[in-house]
C-alpha cells in the first residue's frame, strides 16, 4: 500500500460517509487524493475537504481505477455490487455494510481489538462490524482480556443515525410535527420514534430475533475469537440522535471483581471509564455525540449468576461505531 | 368496610393523584364521598369528579376523621409523617410510596398476582409496588405459574412521568428549550433527558445499584412470595412521557416453550399479549399510554440459558404502575 494513498468514500453523502470525512480530515489521514462517490441523485453535489471543494461523482463500475482505498458506507446492495469489481481493480475495500461480515475470507475488524486480522485479506476486503456489536466490545475485551468473557446478555438503547440521515430527519420532522399539533408521519421506522421507544432494529429472523440482535452474537464470535461465545440481545431504538448505549450482563471464566473491573480500563485506547455513580459519574448519550472514545460506566456485581458484571456502555454510533472505526482500519493499512 | 366507602386522595394534584382520581371515576367505583387533599401550596384548588367540583383541602393530622380508605401518592416523607395517624384512626391506607412496602407486616399487592395478602393488613396500610416492580410482574407472573421463575435480569426503559408531574414539565421544557437554541435547564434529573438517556433512577446505594434497581429484587420477592428469586436490573430514564417498558431475560425451573409461553396470556385480567414481530406486532410505550393492561411482546428463547426466554413488557406507569394498581387494592376491600 502507498504511504499517501488515493482513497474514495462510497456513499458520501450519507450521514456515515460524511463522518468518514471529517475523520479523515481530522485525523491528517495521509492521502494523496479523495474521491467522494455518491449515487446518480447527489453527484455534483460540493463537498469541503481540506480546505478545498470536492464535486461528489457518480459511482460506476469504472469509479475505483486507481484507487487504493474505498471505505463503503452506502447500504449492503451497492457494497454487494461494487464492492468486489472495486476489490478486484486493485482497491483494497473497508465496507461497513452487513454483506461481507461473516465471509470466512474476509477479516471483520475493530482495531483496538484484533488489528492483526487485517493482514489476511485475500479478497481485498474488510468488514467493519455492527455499530453496537463494536461499542459493546470496546466495552467488553478489556474485561475478557482480564477474566474471560464467556457469555453476555444486552439491551441496546440505539440512536436514530442507525438509520443513516434518514433516520435524524425522521425523528426532527415528528418533533416539528408534535409541536405543531399536526399528525406524525411514519417513513423510516414502523411505529412513532419521537417520545416513543421500539424494540425494532433491523428485520426480523425465524427465531425471533432481528439481525441486528443476531450480529452481536456471529460478530462478536468472530473478532473475539471464540466460538462458544453465547450472546443474547434486545436491540431498541430511542429518541436520542447520535449515540448507542448498552445494558450488559457479562459472565466470565474467572472470578470477578469490581475494582479490578475497573483497572481493566486505564491507558486502553479507545475506550475509558467514567465510573462514579455516587458522585453523578456515568456516561450517557450526550456525552460521547461527536468524540471517538466509548464510555464505560455502572461496573457492578450482577446480582444473578457468579463471576458475571452488569455494565453500562455508550459511544457514538457514527464515529467509532462506523466512520472512525473504517477510517482506523485504513491507517492499519 | 362500608359498601361504599368515604375516600381520600393524598397528593391529589400530583400526576399521580389525578390519575387516581380518573380511575375512581372511570370504574365507578363505589364511594360515598371523596376528598381530596394536598399541601398547603395546592389547596384551594377546585378538581372535578363525576361533574361535580371538589376543592382541594390542605393535609393535615385531623384529614382522615371519617374517612374509610385513604390513597396515598404524595412521596416517602408525607406517606411516613401522615400514614400511621391516618391508619389509627380507622382509615385503611393504601400507600403508593416505597416508604412501608418492605415492612412484614404491611402487605404489597398487585391484585391480579397476590390478591389475598390485602386480608391479613394488621396495621391498616397496605403498600403499592414500585412501578417497574408491577409492569415487570404483570408480564412475568403468568409464566411463572406455568414454569416456575427463577431469576431476572432487566433493562429498563423508564418514562419521565415515573419522577411525578416535574419529571414530564422537565422533559417538555428542555424540548422548547433545544427548540428555541436556548440552554437546557436541570432540575429534576442530573443529566439532559431530552435526546438523552441516563442511566439513573432513583438514589445510588453502596453495591453501585440504584435502590429502584433493587426494588425489583426486593419486592418481587414479596409479591410472588419467592424468597429464593434472583434479580439483576438495570434502570434508564428515557425521553417517554408515561409508560414504561422492560427488556427481560427471565429464567424458569421448567423448560419453556415459546409457544406455551404465549398461551399463558390468554385470558389473563390486566396483560394481553402482543406478539407477531414478523407481522409489525409489538408493544410500544404509546400503546398502553392512558390504558389499564400491560402488553407482553418479544418472546423468544433466550440464546445464553437453557429453560429462559426473553421478553418486552411495556405499561403505563401512572395507570397500572401506580394509581390503578392503587384503586384495584381499594376494590379489593
Amino acid at each position: 500500500m502507498s504511504e499517501t494513498p488515493k482513497v474514495a468514500i462510497v456513499g458520501a453523502t450519507g450521514a456515515v460517509g460524511e463522518e468518514m470525512r471529517l475523520c479523515l480530515e481530522e485525523r491528517d489521514f495521509p492521502l494523496e487524493s479523495l474521491t467522494l462517490l455518491a449515487s446518480a441523485r447527489s453527484a455534483g453535489k460540493k463537498l469541503s475537504f481540506r480546505g478545498e471543494e470536492l464535486t461528489v461523482k457518480e459511482l460506476t463500475h469504472d469509479s475505483f481505477e486507481g484507487i487504493d482505498i474505498a471505505l463503503f458506507s452506502a447500504g449492503g446492495g451497492i457494497s454487494l455490487t461494487f464492492g468486489p469489481s472495486a476489490a478486484s481493480a486493485g482497491c483494497m475495500v473497508i465496507d461497513n455494510s452487513s454483506a461481507f461480515r461473516m465471509d470466512p475470507e474476509i477479516p471483520l475488524v475493530v482495531p483496538e481489538i484484533n488489528p492483526e486480522a487485517v493482514k489476511n485479506a485475500p479478497k481485498n476486503i474488510i468488514a467493519n462490524p455492527n455499530c453496537s456489536t463494536i461499542i459493546a466490545l470496546m466495552g467488553l475485551a478489556p474485561l475478557h482480556e482480564a477474566f474471560g468473557l464467556r457469555s453476555i446478555i444486552a439491551s441496546t438503547y440505539q440512536a436514530v443515525s442507525g438509520s443513516g440521515a434518514q433516520g435524524i430527519v425522521e425523528l426532527e420532522e415528528q418533533m416539528k410535527a408534535l409541536a405543531a399539533g399536526q399528525p406524525v408521519e411514519l417513513k423510516v421506522y414502523p411505529r412513532q420514534i419521537a417520545f416513543n421507544v421500539i424494540p425494532q432494529v433491523d428485520a426480523f429472523t425465524d427465531n425471533g430475533y432481528t439481525k441486528e440482535e443476531l450480529k452481536m452474537l456471529n460478530e462478536g464470535r468472530k473478532i473475539l475469537g471464540l466460538d462458544e461465545l453465547k450472546v443474547s440481545c434486545t436491540c431498541v431504538r430511542v429518541p436520542v440522535f447520535r449515540s448507542h448505549s448498552i445494558s450488559i450482563t457479562a459472565q466470565f471464566e474467572k472470578p470477578v471483581d469490581v475494582e479490578a473491573a475497573k483497572a481493566v480500563y486505564e491507558n486502553r485506547a479507545g475506550v475509558k471509564l467514567m465510573d462514579d455513580p455516587s458522585n453523578g459519574v456515568f456516561p450517557v448519550p450526550l456525552d460521547t455525540t461527536g468524540k471517538d472514545d466509548c464510555l464505560v460506566g455502572r461496573i457492578r456485581k450482577n446480582l444473578v449468576f457468579s463471576n458475571a458484571l452488569d455494565l453500562w456502555v455508550v459511544g457514538d454510533q457514527v464515529r467509532k461505531g462506523a466512520a472512525l472505526n473504517a477510517v482506523q482500519i485504513a491507517e492499519l493499512l
